[in-house]
């Protein structure tokens, strides 16, 4: 199933709850706006095309559990609910940008029946955009691709961050639909392990084989000649890296993600990047990025268990910054695009990213 | 305290309890040989020289709970013990030789009191052999370091995996010792969290600063000017690189040094290699050395809890290569080298290590 999708038997928001991963691939039903609200604040739903779908689910959702008299009435309480939800991860852009979206059809809407149907067909056509748009990052990210290859990716930018299909991920399920039985080397993304956790999980649901390793084996693999390419995600693309990083610009992605292109780059392993062009900042430098610091607990504890002196100093950044002169593909719904990046090639004439 | 150490109040082994780390740092004593032999085999005791120690004091420690009617039957049940220690950790090649050489003492003596003191006075000489030799290294390797500059290691090459002192972490501490303040950012060290758990935890008991990072993280580091020099141990090292690494040999040591090696390369940041020149193996090729693979529940768990679905394939290889070519100083207790190392300067006029 998808990630998270509308269920139509029980007229509410369903997704695999993957706070009980790996233990359990299971669906949690959210019946109400809390329910909701409560999945995204615990990361029962997580990344960020994903959260943009449970965004627009969480408006249609509030429009059809709301009995108000009044359309005024529905409408304002529609809009409180939508405010709880966008605000579950303040910092999730997609979350807030979609319940806006969505949202807007509370305005062209003349009833409340209306408005219910509306913002669920909106809904509905965001969670299917993005499924479209990740299956075309996986087709273009497929023809990189050849029978037999061993892909290497980090973290999870697999169909379970998305509403399905995945980016980096989806090019490998991209590549076995097109016949072309490739494997993948999974790290395991520490602190957070969402390469253990999740991204395994996700491959051996799909068939796909699958090898686990810690982060500090992807150097020993490629220089053993076991990964053919790597292909990851990516948090943000600048198109300029200012004065740190260069001209070509850098892709912000989890932490690790640079060791990685240093050593592929040592080994001439084919280094890829599958993003949205949502992803694409054309307007920022990398030196206006600032790097989110996360919770020292991360590394003193793992899974409740302490692993480290508890008073011990820790550095915890959450993504880091690959410059692109070590990026041999960037792979978007729009295409394969091989770096320097085209301004214009890759955002389009208008030289925006795509809403 | 040393990591082990002869109690000669209460005539027995006593050592750092390392299972207790990070959450307590205590003395285990060690009154039998059972007791020694169960501390190697649960880890209270870990790291080469120090399992070299162990071995040596097993030897004396059956020696004077033997209370034998007769030399032989003395000599006889204190080879039948010392085996057992031998036995204990059977790939630690330090322990089964510094059993060995103790053993010799009973060859020499003529009564059962002469026995005990020769091997206790043998067995201290050891573990001070190993202090002196990493005060050694320690000396040479801080002469490369200035005061406020900050060292990164990997996994615990410290005092707790020697009788006392350390390679790497000898460095830091003899560069305090010389004035020089210098702090130490430690990288987690997955899968078994030496770092996190034991280098941070000495490196706080020896009031140095102390910064603990994910593995993943290292890159970013250097990338943002955090790192002034990396500094690790080896487990073993090679001088000749064989087919796949080159001339310049190699040096084996916990899997991601070499991810660390390649990233200090592209940073300009020199990466130092500090270890005895009983590390060095002059008659191997690096392509003969095999790769210990550990167990994939050291991935699929982490201290208990599940980390990883329980079926899917794990890599998990103990060490990697760095070859000689990213190395900039191979310190030992004979001095500071610069590879390519030149056979009879580091290893004297022998062209052997010392025993």
């Amino acid at each position: 199933m998808r990630t998270i999708v509308w269920d139509d038997d029980r007229d509410c928001v369903a997704m695999v709850d993957q706070t009980l991963l790996p233990a359990e691939y299971t669906t949690y039903h959210a019946e109400t706006v809390a329910d909701l609200v409560e999945s995204i604040e615990v990361l029962r739903v997580r990344g960020a095309p994903a959260l943009g779908a449970a965004g627009a689910y969480g408006v249609a959702l509030a429009a059809r559990r709301n009995d108000a008299a009044s359309y005024d009435e529905f409408a304002t309480a529609v809009r409180d609910d939508a405010e709880r939800v966008a605000e579950a991860r303040p910092t999730a852009v997609n979350l807030a940008r979609e319940v806006e979206v969505v949202l807007d059809e509370l305005d062209e809407a003349e009833t409340i029946a209306a408005a219910r149907d509306a913002t669920l067909e909106r809904a509905k056509a965001i969670a299917d955009e993005d499924v479209a748009r990740n299956r075309a990052i996986g087709e273009h990210g497929a023809t990189l691709l050849e029978d037999g290859q061993t892909v290497m990716t980090h973290c999870n930018a697999g169909a379970l961050a998305t509403v399905d299909w995945g980016t980096a991920l989806g090019v490998v399920y991209s590549a076995h639909e097109a016949g072309s039985s490739v494997d993948v080397i999974a790290n395991e993304t520490r602190p957070l392990n969402q390469g253990s956790r999740i991204t395994t999980t996700e491959l051996l649901e799909h068939d796909v084989e699958t090898t686990l390793i810690p982060d500090n084996a992807s150097g020993l693999c490629m220089q053993e000649g076991r990964v053919d390419a790597v292909v990851v995600g990516a948090d943000r693309i600048v198109l300029d890296g200012g004065e740190a990083f260069g001209e070509q610009g850098v892709v912000f992605n989890k932490i690790g993600t640079y060791k990685h292109a240093v050593v592929a780059d040592r080994h001439d392993v084919p280094f890829v990047v599958a993003a949205p062009t949502s992803t694409i900042d054309p307007d920022s430098t990398a030196d206006e990025v600032e790097i989110e610091r996360r919770d020292p607990a991360e590394l003193r504890e793992i899974y409740g268990s302490q692993n480290a002196p508890t008073d011990v100093d820790v550095y915890n950044p959450a993504f880091d910054a690959t410059p692109m002169e070590l990026v041999d593909y960037v792979v978007t719904e729009r295409g394969v695009f091989e770096p320097p990046l085209d301004r214009a090639a890759v955002l389009g004439d208008e030289g925006q990213p795509t809403p």
